[in-house]
């Protein structure tokens, strides 16, 4: 199916299980409210599944892989090859991503959406739409046509994912330049400022920032969208793995499964995915407030709540999977506890 | 071994092991910092176990079980058997934090150190101290000696738990009106006034919440203690649970494991514990900011930041538990992530 056909058959959430959800969570031996925000998320986890005895597991985070042709301006503080060297990193289980998958049972897949480099090994999937971007202070960092197929390439792996047995998706990425991409696009969808949108990605010092805040500005006023669109957003800043990502949330909502969000990267995807439509925004999880400054910005414009603060800028999809654990508690919390009356508790005076 | 007998046997944080844990995480393929939070637990991990290749499981997770005598004046939305009720409840499996410890491999002990009534089972760890404390409006809420003695009943236990394993100890606790014991304890002993350390618990109203200030700030003026002592602190606003907590702090601190904390009342405890030596606060990990409002003075006090924002107000140890999860993936990324060199990544321009 064409990511675009699936649009119009997205679902609100259902009305009947956030009131049944609600309902458990009062009857449960505790004061009521008083898991805080794991009773939100409980009510959200029912109602994206339609039932109080679903299972978020089992999780697959993928994490996708792009190159920037921004990297040309000097808006990392890493160079661009280490995009590559990562990538070889995550094959051989050396990432923070994969320790983390594997100590929390999750599978983890690579894809490469949009490396400027190619790696011939069979655990790397291969879905390459273009080498890297163009560098987007020059031209369009691609064609709307090169956009929308990357959104094709998320998508396509999501529905086959979840077809497939997945019950959550969790989405992270790697591509030096990419907080330069987000921000840029995101600045522009939200109508914030530069000053707002842009943070020091893996580590610029002031004069780095300074320099990334006035390339973004330059390239915004060069490429004078009319539109609030979100392919033509992503088509004229980048990148390809954060339009795969976006494809990768529409298919959540879609086929009506949880997607776990990480930091700034997947927000920036998670922007252009509401700008395209609203509903994928009530399938989303928050999963951490990221230490770059535009992230709350994101989060806000979704109405979404990040689970951690722990001021992560790393990527990946770290954030996300650190916080699996605390939705797999919520959900044996809300399935697992006894009731008041179960127990033969004294409800509140 | 008497309790105030190790308390000059504490030893401060290696800085050995804080430079080692520091230059290991600068090493790991991860822009420097970006883990958070987290680098700093595990920098205090490495510190605290002396070594980089520690492990924080097995973990022990104790609940310690006492009544409040102070109920008697209507300062809880509960009614005062839930307590037992609720030792019925964990005893049966159906509680909270049942649920967290089964699904997160974490070996669970309840504890009567103070109920006003008698369980008798054998899942139940029995140390009485007293059935219960006083109404501290009329009287103190214990002796000096009884305050001690239940600090020893912690003591002990942590002692005895380490020596047979366990690498982590967490703690919490149940007893209807604990937070009034806490916040009178902790107003008395950080000089704060009752309006920031009092809060509504379980879920008092408002009318609820005005009494329970008065009634607090009525105590505290008149036991009219002349010393910051946390025994006499203990003995005059109970509870023994409390008592019995900063009993394992202490015994944390001595083993030289780290203590897990839960929410008010376990700050409480380490409250006390720091005020008999501030180098137990050195061994505490904080696992997350209760909606309680005079937690964040009591973790300002101690220096401590909490792992997880939740807004929980539930005790039993349940946010302790929760946070597990990032105190494991801590102690994985430190040891099981790739360095630069390792994986040929390039460093930071």
């Amino acid at each position: 199916m064409k990511w675009q056909e699936s649009i119009q058959r997205l679902k609100p959430l259902n009305g009947q299980y956030i009131i049944q959800a609600q309902g458990r969570l009062d009857s449960l031996t505790k004061p009521p409210g008083s898991l805080g925000v794991l009773e939100n998320l409980a009510v959200q986890l029912a109602s994206i599944y339609q039932t109080l005895e679903f299972s978020v597991d089992p999780v697959s985070s993928y994490v996708f892989v792009g190159d920037h042709g921004i990297t040309e301006e000097g808006v990392s503080a890493f160079p661009s090859e280490v995009t590559t060297q990562m990538v070889y990193n995550f094959l051989q289980g050396g990432a923070a991503i994969n320790v983390l998958s594997r100590n929390n049972r999750t599978a983890l897949k690579v894809v490469d959406v949009g490396m400027k480099d190619t790696i011939d090994d069979d655990r790397l999937i291969h879905r390459k739409v273009k080498n890297g971007t163009n560098n987007f202070l020059l031209d369009k960092a691609m064609t709307k046509e090169e956009a929308s197929e990357a959104i094709q390439v998320g998508f396509d792996l999501g529905v086959e994912e979840v077809e497939q047995g997945a019950k959550m998706l969790s989405i992270g990425e790697m591509g030096i330049g990419n907080t330069t991409a987000s921000a840029a696009v995101t600045a522009y969808l939200l109508e914030r400022s530069v000053d707002e949108m842009v943070g020091r990605g893996t580590g610029l010092n002031d004069e780095g920032l300074q320099h990334k805040k006035a390339i973004i500005q330059k390239a915004i006023d060069k490429h004078q969208l009319t539109t609030k669109d979100a392919v033509e957003a992503l088509a004229a800043f980048g990148g390809l793995e954060i339009a795969a990502m976006t494809g990768m949330i529409v298919a959540a909502a879609y086929k009506q499964v949880p997607i776990l969000l990480d930091g700034f990267n997947t927000g920036a995807a998670a922007v252009a995915a509401a700008h395209i439509h609203p509903i994928t925004a009530s399938y989303m999880i928050a999963s951490h407030q990221s230490e770059e400054p535009g992230h709350k910005f994101m989060l806000k414009s979704l109405n979404l709540s990040p689970l951690l603060q722990l001021s992560l800028r790393l990527g990946e999809g770290t954030g996300a999977i650190l916080s699996l654990p605390l939705i797999r508690s919520t959900q044996h919390l809300l399935q697992e506890m006894a009731t008041f009356a179960e127990a033969n508790v004294s409800e509140k005076n």
